[in-house]
């Protein structure tokens, strides 16, 4: 199952390519972000992103779009780009025929690292360490598309079961597989025992 | 100038086309509105709004774009389906090459009814008089997308001067025209001294 993360915003709305399958985890296959300039008219803003998705819709054929859903902030007035970007990305998948998933940050962090409230280095360590990546991917900001992307493979499962499912309270942590632990945990427990190993001092939690 | 009004919604997108010429004042077109119906998946409610909008765009080919300005409203939830449905709107101007105006709904109730605050029923009201129509436009939803595509005829003046002007306060009258009144509040004038001669209750202002 191939996934396109897609981290709205208007000056930079992140995007990310996973291929999951079942033998050999999830692999990254293409991160970037879609930037437009704060002093063009936000129609022509909005044109630039949609120009953008669909690029990447055509050139990596995902099986399913998996769009941040956007929540209260403190600042309102990035509320409205932002969800307005996320209507352009949703628009741009059902043009493409293809299933919708919305994720919550807090659905995203809990997958990804296995604690809902995560925050930026720690999301980004684990998509490093998922993806198997020496470097953290670039821009910083693209991380969170793939984070999406990783969620939506990990939780949604099957592509047929995106579309708005209903998951429990925001900050719960991802249904556990296997042995109790998602893989999301397994590898974070691997990392902070990695890190202990090295004499690192062990990534926040 | 031929002037299409969006009034974003996710339930009910209201769509009113207005024709605007130096002599013949302001004429209606036509109205409507774009339902999409609660159960369906949101990226589908989009794409039948964004469908319906390109199909106006192409009947009509208006000049100029004007979609409401969408800001907080006590239910964040519906804010974000609003904005989504904005986005949408404002893609649909951009891609068929046209200029967009965004307004506020205060702007709006200012440049119609010569008072940022009017209720619903006034701006209906100085809908049917401005465009000469013996009946309310249905459904009463559409009213004010007529309303944003007469106040972007008055206030935005040429297409050209579309995209994103920034008006003073929220509340304040829009720019007198002529005798110190706007078009709206000669004919708000006019329709109280109408209301008075024919013995009725003057419209609460």
């Amino acid at each position: 199952m191939r996934v396109l993360g897609v981290d709205p915003g208007l000056t930079r709305c992140g995007l990310g390519v996973i291929e999951a399958s079942a033998g050999r985890g999830v692999q990254l296959v293409e991160v970037g972000v879609v930037r437009t300039p704060p002093d063009q008219a936000p129609h022509l803003r909005l044109l630039a992103v949609a120009e953008g998705l669909d690029e990447w819709l055509a050139r990596h054929r995902p099986d399913v779009v998996a769009v941040e859903r956007v929540f209260a902030q403190a600042n309102v007035r990035s509320i409205t780009g932002t969800s307005q970007v996320a209507g352009v990305a949703m628009l741009a998948a059902a043009r493409a025929g293809l299933p919708l998933a919305l994720h919550t940050p807090s659905e995203v962090k809990a997958a990804v690292t296995g604690n809902g409230r995560a925050d930026k280095a720690q999301v980004q360590h684990m998509v490093m360490r998922i993806l198997g990546l020496a470097v953290a991917p670039r821009p910083a900001d693209a991380a969170d598309a793939l984070a999406l992307a990783i969620c939506h493979a990990w939780r949604g499962g099957g592509a047929g079961s995106a579309v708005r499912a209903g998951y429990g309270g925001a900050d719960t942590l991802p249904r556990a597989v296997g042995e109790g632990l998602t893989p999301a945990q397994r590898l974070w427990a691997q990392a902070e025992r990695d890190a202990r190993r090295a004499g690192a001092v062990a990534p926040r939690r």
